[in-house]
């Protein structure tokens, strides 16, 4: 079974953007997700390409499969099937000893949102955190980016930092 | 967008099988379908194909976007992601005025229960219904398959037929 295991964590202040290397600007939607826990179907655009991505329930390490759709059919299922279950982030590509790490800058509804997120081996791989990376979210469900899609302002907790 | 337009009907008797031209086996399951209405997503395997589908609430008018997916994966997806809301049905082939009427046998806890469908261009198409079809349970959704999946017997019209 392919599996993503992910850490999550908020950010703190603005140090990150001087080792970014890469910016996608990233459109997704939820089909019909759960409240909170539960397995997950996503549609997400950027650029010129598509995906369909089934993600299970378990953090950090959850089954992921995806699929390249056509960039058509993706706006479409976006517009019609999703409803108002859309983020619109900025995802900014930062190397950090040997990992990349993504941090997604949200905008509309969830503007003030920046979360950092990167993928490991196996859930129990070493972390060197960067000095700009703040309390740890990762088993937070409201975190979750199917969760934030629903939201119409960030998780609170978001403010202190 | 691509557009399922589908009728269906409950089945009378079985002079159907008299003009069965082919037969294969479905299994499928579902992804968080909602209660009822809403978009689905279907995970199906028949022989050695698998497909991811995406489909609209309306009838008989529905969004239906389909993606080939690797067997292997729509296994797991099946057994790990949608919980018990499995269905194995045995699908007929029958061909009737130019049309290919599906009729479907379901088996395990809807044991019973046989629905027969047509796709058409569109919704207004004349349909000239063989003998053996019933009455038309299109806009009834306790016949989508996406409901039925959680159901533990088939709907209670179907025993009067």
């Amino acid at each position: 079974m392919p599996v993503e295991i992910e850490r999550k964590f908020l950010v703190q202040g603005d140090r990150w953007r001087a080792g970014c290397t890469q910016i996608h600007e990233f459109r997704q939607g939820y089909l019909m997700s759960h409240e909170g826990a539960g397995a997950t179907v996503r549609v997400r655009i950027f650029g010129d390409h598509a995906f369909l991505t089934i993600k299970g329930a378990k953090s950090p390490s959850r089954a992921e499969y995806e699929y390249p759709i056509p960039p058509a059919d993706a706006e479409e299922i976006l517009r019609s099937l999703c409803g108002d279950r859309l983020i619109e982030k900025r995802r900014h590509c930062v190397p950090h000893q040997g990992l990349i790490w993504s941090v997604d800058v949200f905008s509309g509804s969830l503007a003030g949102l920046i979360l950092a997120e990167v993928e490991l081996s196996h859930p129990e791989q070493p972390l060197a955190l960067p000095s700009w990376v703040g309390p740890e979210v990762t088993a937070d469900h409201r975190y979750r980016n199917s969760v934030l899609a629903r939201s119409t302002t960030p998780p609170r907790e978001k403010l202190k930092v």
